[in-house]
């Protein structure tokens, strides 16, 4: 059995105050005092004073190997980034570099505090690949679309990933599409009669740009979600991201679903200078989930930066200090994102997955130390991280990756 | 002679490549080839491999102190902010209790690479004792205001620490008039006589909040930036802060009289859910520098956090991506500033002042290696600052305060 102690021990529900969590195989086995830790036959300690622990954050929309593109097309307008600088870009790619920069992009992410990665991206064999070596929890989708695009995204693709990483613990196999405007009627209704014969989740981007919510109208006669509803994919097992352009009538379908919508913040801000409707979705009941989006939009793949990225560029889109709260970007961080992707995980409580990080707070900007959950969300960074364990394994350990044969 | 050797050494103008910056006494005395530092007589040589040099960041609009309260007052309406949370709170202050958290505050903004600072409280004599005993370039005003507010912001004590602390080499007195609501015509006037007399800057709140514009609006028949012009103060030694309610007249009048406009993005879009029009004055040619305002509202004293902020936070309220660019943040944080407070500094040249932060980019983040700058802004937190030179003194290494005695 392994003890993790912790100054505090933060998440959604509650802060404890010198408490041990106990891990025994991949499952939070209690939680008890210091002391108490002393009834058990303990192989591992972690942690102690000055430590908080936190649940896991879970990114919960990325492509992981864009990193091999960051820094490369900051500042443009997004139809120059993505014609002039990340298609052809990506036309050159091999499964060898999609490896390494896979490695690169989940170490990243690991090292800020994600436990889990919710990826979508071509070649996804490749990144199931680095995800297994490191350790990490994800899901992953082989990117799909049958306008436009080229060959490696047919479906076919798609299902043969899905088919063979289906039996893995750690990885699970997602479907991703790639969006609305570059997915037709057929396709997507190929991927609903897979999906639920295999009881998997669809991962895709929706109402990303102008330009997609157009498409689709000038195709369909409907708007994106519109169009999602009436092929039937639209409920709790969906995944959408981004829903920048989302109209009123859009949010109103796409709150009474069931489906998730992930917020990638600083991704669009940056991209598209917009800030997705959320606080609509959120008090209309719609599950709220969180993510880097890749690490050339962002430009890093930082979950705890994330949060305070989301809670501030909320308030600026209501012009309300009060909305995005604290709490909501870390329940975004956390639990929306372990219920977008049916894991037990999110809190720290009996009976939940160990997916746990944990943080060092002997810094100044844990100062004072009367309000634990706003130093997380606005002072803490990434680097704050110190250990990660996935699954009840420590995975993460000051900088160096324990799962990790080697690198490149 | 010092020499700090760099893979990179960035300002706004230029990137060098493995390039060494030598110092004599507090100047930058030449840049060379690694090589090169063989021909002098260096006794301590820094840096290396992996290494990037920048100017040494400005923090153009602070007030240290305040990280007593960080974490006490987010998500709140700015109202019950101040009313129910800060003033309350600042009753209580002690010059001990200043002085404290003034030192915690100052070494937060140096170890995230902030080489000055220019501070805006009351018991400025603390601050400044906390500034001196750290070695960072201090600009500070003891907050003066005559209509509310009280006794200890009276005009005569921002005179008398004025005139105390004008002979110190790192440490330059201001004139803090707190804001255009809180500051009568004759109070800025005195002020404006004595900045003339005493060649010294005056560092002020503008259009923070909707009540200051309506106060002064009410009182004066004016909007702030008008009444500023019509006191006579909006000159060149005037430094602004927020502007966040500047209307399209003011922007204008703003933009032809010299002054610099401080942007504190991140504080003011947590606090109200705002962005001051910092583009449209930054293309009429207002100076911008940068500033991380205070810890409660911030909440990191993160200069190189907050160049991420500006650049996001400015495409978002342009709704343009391509504005602003992340050059112009890293001018705003490093020359506008240095041009706001009358010092040659913000640029790695011959003759500028030896105020340098030196930068470990082996981290996963700062792959790959084509974009530096872009590296720097988007990916790069203050974390990864190891060493801090002010005046060609080494103020901070590896987490360490070389010229603070004690703590507390």
């Amino acid at each position: 059995m392994k003890a993790i102690l912790a100054e505090y021990i933060l998440d959604t529900n509650k802060v404890l105050k010198n408490k041990a969590v106990l891990i025994e195989g991949n499952i939070i086995y209690d939680i008890v005092d210091w002391e108490g830790t002393k009834d058990y036959d303990i192989d591992e300690i972690y942690g102690g004073e000055g430590y908080l622990l936190i649940p896991g954050l879970i990114n919960a929309h990325t492509h992981v190997a864009m990193t091999k593109f960051r820094g490369l097309g900051d500042d443009l307008p997004l139809d120059i980034w993505l014609n002039e600088v990340i298609w052809p870009m990506e036309k050159e790619w091999s499964e060898e570099e999609i490896y390494k920069w896979a490695l690169i992009g989940i170490a990243e992410a690991i090292s800020n505090g994600s436990t889990t990665i919710n990826d979508h991206y071509f070649f996804a064999n490749e990144i199931a690949k680095a995800a297994k070596e490191l350790g990490v929890r994800a899901f992953i989708g082989h990117t799909v679309m049958d306008i436009q695009g080229p060959e490696t995204m047919n479906l076919k693709k798609g299902f043969k990933f899905f088919k063979e990483w289906k039996k893995e613990e750690l990885i699970t196999p997602t479907l991703a599409p790639h969006a609305t405007d570059t997915c037709s009627k057929e396709l997507l209704s190929e991927i609903k009669e897979f999906a639920e014969k295999e009881n998997a989740l669809i991962h895709m981007h929706v109402s990303q740009s102008k330009e997609e919510v157009l498409r689709v109208k000038r195709r369909e006669g409907l708007l994106p979600v519109e169009y999602l509803r009436d092929v039937g994919i639209l409920e709790k097992s969906f995944i959408g991201v981004h829903g920048v352009y989302l109209s009123e009538k859009e949010v109103k379908i796409y709150s009474q679903s069931g489906a998730t919508l992930v917020h990638c913040p600083t991704s669009l801000a940056k991209l598209e200078g917009e800030i997705a409707p959320i606080i609509a979705l959120w008090e209309k009941g719609t599950n709220i989930a969180l993510g880097n989006d890749c690490a050339v939009s962002n430009n890093t793949m930082d979950m705890i930066l994330e949060m305070k990225f989301a809670a501030i560029l909320n308030k600026v889109k209501m012009g309300d200090p009060t909305k995005a709260k604290a709490k909501e970007v870390f329940y975004w961080a956390t639990l929306g994102g372990a219920k977008a992707l049916g894991i037990k995980a999110g809190l720290i409580e009996k009976g939940y997955l160990a997916d746990l990080v944990l943080i060092n707070t002997k810094k100044l900007y844990f100062l004072p130390k009367d309000n634990i959950l706003s130093h997380l969300v606005y002072s803490a960074k990434g680097n704050d991280v110190e250990k990660v364990f996935v699954n009840g394994d420590l995975i993460y350990d000051l900088g160096k990756f324990t799962k990790l044969l080697k690198f490149f």
